[in-house]
């Protein structure tokens, strides 16, 4: 069975069509009969024609065009970019109210299973009555340049809103194979359980943009997160 | 706060109590205040009166007198031998209609939290419309005899039970520091997510083990496993 | 610095040219202007000329035939099926004595490098005076048919040589993403220092079969490994 | 064998006998016939006579005491504190013109172990024609006060000299259990090698203060390191 199998054909567009994140969603696309109707590269948008829904996996620095080209053109958007400032993600809700919108700093299916499980633990490990504690360690290439990445520090968010206590670390390794790890560390009284996420392939990442954007089509305005695209998926009776 | 704060007196008894972790158990109840009644050591069981629960941390070869014991003398029985065959499972069963019974082939908190998360990833996984494959991994001293440990097989038990299909492998390895490692690991399309349980000092299972035998005196017969032991627990007020 | 820079044009042949490995040596030739003359496939031997030397990227059941074509048309071999048999091994040592033969169960530079440190390692604790122990696992995806690999065989038969005393366990998983993890593993009191190499992208093997196709062509025949021509190459004036 | 078999009767002084390592030290010296001439505890030095050699666990605030004590008594010293500023190093090395001195940040043989093999890969991959990158990843529990570690800074510090390139990045996790992680990672196209060194018992730690004692004491004055002490126990005939 093609991971893609239950795409329809679809009209994107990819801000950030030349990037790395980017131009695996152009390819995965094109291999599941998805036309790439709009590429926004670093010079310029290239466009042929409306797309029925915007990814974006550029910069921080694109994402005011972006904005403005979805509420303008009414196109749902699936927003990848990780590094947003606080205000950014404000703005991103306000679009919401006139189109669809996924906040998706994490596209990967494996994201979503890990924060799974760590909603699992940080349930049990509430008011145990054992000592524990919790650290997360994360790694990506060099040219990564925020750090901690805002995956770890989503994971270290939801940590400490759902067991009641802060992670005693957050720390970011900088080097290695493309693409990443994501590593949450519980420490009790001689033993650990460790969760780790690694991702050696940007296919994860541009699978997951294309069933949101696939997803989102289908949906009323609003603000969504990846959570509601692969919780949706799963709810399908062909699951 | 100590992790043994709610126990209260107790007078146990400790099969293999000159063993690696029934030294460790003995060790344990001394330090918070249980008394150890009765001591099974390969050549005799030295016993100063009849303890409130027995510990069985021996091997399969003690299992018929242990039984034996309980049934005679009418005392619950916290079963910490990881090797023991279907037949012995079933007499265990049978045990468990006149005193109470805890099966507990792996005694550690990081093993029912590992556990809870293989439940958390295979109800994800189950009917998922992407591909994947998990695998298990254990590794125990070169002095463990059996392979694969009891653990990994159970682990793989549920995986296949809950998830819908089997493992793919449960491999062995059989070196490095004690306790022991067991690591489950999904593999999706360029991404893979892991759920390792690591012990380094014994006192994690025998902790356990005296957790199991408080919470056994307590309970009509019934045979019990350490989930009901910690689920229990939890659920406690002051938990 | 592209990794292939010194790379002169070179007719090699493939054999196994539609395999996993054998397809990406083809595309790593195509990329560093190597022309493919020979393209061994299941069915048939596609051939634009004798080539300048042999890539045996398939299966042991090609192997009499490689053989057979390398001693007739004097091409020198860059075998790389690990899972020879121990006489099929002895075969390409008398083909060393027409033509320049590089047994090659393991082409990464990695490899080479985990070697390298195994050695250190191994003469470090010969006759030591601390107890220590070394355990070696490999993992594989499922599809991987011989167990444990011969490159873990080989870690493995190197470490019991130049320690002195042999593994306590050589253990294989399948599973997981391609391509492979070999881990050594040294237990001391309290300690252990591991040396793991994983190969994510076949990338690399196949680097390394152009590295030693492009080396043979400039040697008298002989039986080489990878370590001679990895050495070799370290050795340059312009390395 | 018992790794301290060839530890002939001392008389040892451990300052900061109450810490986490001196404590390990003394509980290990008592099992090896060792006297404890002399126990440095934070509020004062209990002492019944002057040792043959004295070994620092405490604390950089203890350091003038130690050296004053050493030069004046005419005293051996194993220095094992770690965060020692440079102008505090440079006085062990004034120490030493009087007496020996054993500058130990990092006692454990296992780290002596992953130095050498640091040494292997750096020589074999300076001016190596392929691509690669270095990082460094420590690890310790929470209550470790500087970041990164004086091992892993020395880690960094050899690999730029050796390899002629510095690392990447020196990352530091605090969590976790007792005691340490330290791991290397070379990268290079599709591929890594890593080589991680793990301490989970202070047991490790102390065996080496005592093997540095033992060894001190039938040296003449001078400045050493760990290095100096494991390969002259290793060209022992008896070794």
């Amino acid at each position: 069975m093609s991971p893609m199998s239950w795409v329809s054909p679809l009209r994107i567009g990819v801000i950030g069509a030349g990037g790395r994140l980017g131009s695996e969603i152009v390819a995965l696309a094109s291999e599941n009969n998805c036309t790439v109707a709009l590429r926004g590269l670093r010079q310029e948008w290239i466009t042929s024609g409306t797309p029925d829904v915007i990814i974006d996996a550029s910069h921080d620095t694109a994402f005011e065009s972006v904005l403005a080209y979805c509420c303008e053109e009414s196109v749902p958007l699936v927003e990848a970019v990780s590094s947003l400032a606080p205000e950014q993600i404000e703005q991103l809700a306000t679009l919401g109210r006139a189109v669809g919108v996924v906040h998706a700093p994490n596209l990967s299916y494996g994201n979503h299973l890990q924060h799974a499980v760590l909603l699992t633990l940080a349930h049990l490990l509430r008011d145990a009555s054992c000592g524990w504690e919790c650290t997360i360690m994360e790694r990506h290439p060099t040219f990564k340049r925020d750090r901690p990445s805002a995956t770890a520090r989503r994971l270290a968010r939801t940590w400490s809103d759902e067991s009641g206590r802060g992670v005693s670390d957050v720390a970011a390794v900088r080097g290695g194979l493309p693409v990443s790890d994501h590593e949450l560390t519980v420490t009790l009284a001689g033993e650990t359980v460790t969760v780790k996420h690694s991702v050696t392939d940007r296919r994860a990442a541009a699978s997951g943009a294309l069933k949101a954007a696939q997803w989102l089509v289908t949906k009323p305005p609003g603000l969504y997160t990846m959570t509601d695209v692969y919780v949706s998926e799963k709810e399908k009776p062909n699951g």
